[in-house]
């Protein structure tokens, strides 16, 4: 088999992954809201929780891991707070009800804060804070994980790759877009040297004796990734104290899973034993900007940081220094007007599921 | 002159600080109010950060870039968000205003959060956090500083250290205490090296010509402090997303001064030109933990998460994995106990301050 990826249109891989949802037993609605959630990941060069990632929604559905049609709903608020149950939801689903409840928070007191107990994975972070943006207001999202990180000086795995994303809107300049997991690397492009069998540099991983590693597939033989930062002399206890906020601010305050005891993703493993809330963890934020400046003066100021730091003179070697969010909009531009690559062993997946759900679908037609 | 540390109490050391802004003119509480933040870093032992930096408030209050009288007044609010303008006062003042607005805000609507302009320096972040937690409440506290920081790929210095502190109460157990500076190291861990003529690790700082190098006094001729995650490979661009959330929260939303902007502690460094905002910012949040779930649960359930991250197997070589807060937390205890170690030029400082202001003190009895 060729490692070369076949092109598809953004469309017909939209209409195929809606078609799966459907045909997943999602609500209309809500199959609309996870295929577009789904795909922002694919269109914005973030391949690893995309389309990718299909086949195992399906397993966590089949496996009775997720609920296609969940009753998500608020069960605590106050003026700028919510938690959220998603009801073992899809969290492509459940984030978008909760981000918008933050939203109209905000609208309302000029903040809004949602944590969400009892989901699944929600796809990119970015895809939820956005959302924020379009109405003028700074989103942030931010998920727990299974646990894949060893926290400075452990041995053991306790926190999963918990990403951070902070989007902000400005005025004439696109949103700076800070999507971060807080590890040294995500491990999506730990697959990518595991595909290709390359070494991953020293400060990612570690063996499971703890010492370490360069080797990509250390985590399938006890390894752990490591926190940003990679070790103490730079900064791990950072990175692994911003992983563990996540966990707190998504689980700990919601009644979710945190920690070892946060449900995996493939639907092979294992559930934890001794798990002490329900699901996985979110949590959502929205600020209007006017709730502290006139929104006319933000963006402006906005505009004139993002136009002083991407005119920064470069240092040797390196073209430009990038605004948070470039990569990624620059990416979603192309493949918008070209296509989306799927390399084949996701074509292979795709295909699997079409049968099983009997999808059919355009996006076949070519392979 | 010798390098060994003379030992003096916390509480002469105090009585001595509250004297200081007491004769640089400050009014009686505010006072108080600045020497109680100044020396929680000493407690702390970010030395740094504390009493070695009177002498640096004492100047730019003679400069006239800080004002001992202060009107710190909030010039626009929401149920849930406030802007506070610091007057020029002196951050050590400000700083607690406007975590008190949040954590009285956080208490009418869930949650609050304030951003700042017109302020000075105000220690460190970890102080103003743990107000939050004495109410039940968690404690973010982050501000921008002058620019050393370059973003990865940038020739030029365009943020600061820029810190975020998240503090969460827990039941049984200790605070968790998340206080970092968003580059690889603090300034602080740097003018360590350079007092013992040290090399730095590869990864904390560029040279003038942006190359990497491990000469601890580097910044002192063109070079730059490296955002956490040191290199693109080991996730600069994640430190450098994060110091820019820092900027843009603290100072786009406040109106303060932003990247490279923001004015210089020290008080003969020239001011720079185009200045956008007023003074440096900083950014305050306050959130209910009742406003999400009952607090005793929260605590609960807090102390679970603590208890299992503090148990974990350490990898070889290491005593224990730490909890956020925990060194800081214990350093506390024992200079409370035991005193709090003065090197011998900060002393030296300490007594040109005395001499300047007329301040007697028990303090200098014994040196």
């Amino acid at each position: 088999m060729t490692n070369t990826s076949i092109v598809v249109p953004y469309e017909e891989l939209h209409d195929f992954t809606l078609s799966v949802f459907q045909n997943m037993g999602c609500p209309p609605q809500d199959a609309v809201t996870a295929a577009a959630a789904l795909l922002s990941a694919d269109l914005r060069g973030i391949d690893s929780h995309g389309v990718a990632r299909l086949s195992g929604y399906v397993r966590l559905q089949e496996a009775g891991r997720a609920n296609p049609k969940p009753n998500v709903r608020v069960i605590h608020e106050t003026p700028s707070t919510a938690v959220v149950d998603g009801d073992s939801g899809l969290g492509l689903v459940v984030a978008p009800y909760a981000m918008q409840i933050a939203i109209e928070k905000a609208a309302a007191v000029g903040t809004g804060w949602v944590s969400v107990q009892n989901s699944n994975h929600f796809g990119i972070a970015g895809y939820h804070a956005l959302k924020a943006v379009q109405r003028d207001m700074i989103g942030i999202a931010m998920t727990n994980a299974s646990a894949l990180v060893a926290p400075t000086f452990s041995l053991e795995r306790l926190l999963g790759t918990n990403p951070i994303c902070v989007a902000v809107p400005a005025g004439e300049e696109p949103p700076f877009v800070a999507d971060l997991a807080t590890t040294t690397a995500a491990n999506g492009k730990l697959e990518i040297l595991q595909r290709k069998n390359e070494a991953a540099p020293l400060g990612w991983i570690q063996d499971k004796d703890g010492h370490p590693s360069t080797n990509a597939h250390e985590l399938k033989s006890g390894g752990a990734l490591l926190p940003l930062g990679g070790d103490r002399d730079h900064g791990s206890h950072k990175g692994y104290a911003l992983g563990a906020v996540v966990d707190i601010f998504s689980a700990v305050l919601s009644g979710a899973n945190y920690g070892p005891w946060v449900p995996p993703f493939p639907a092979y493993v294992p559930m934890p034993t001794g798990m002490p809330g329900k699901g996985i963890g979110h949590f959502f934020g929205a600020m209007r900007v006017d709730a502290f400046r006139p929104a006319a003066d933000f963006k402006t100021h906005m505009d004139h940081w993002i136009r002083r730091f991407r005119s920064a003179k470069p240092v040797p070697g390196a073209d430009r220094v990038l605004i948070p969010g470039d990569p990624e909009r620059e990416m979603e531009h192309e493949r918008r007007l070209h296509g989306i690559p799927l390399l084949p062993a996701v074509v292979e997946d795709l295909k699997n599921i079409a049968q099983k759900l009997g999808v059919e679908s355009k996006l076949f037609e070519n392979f």
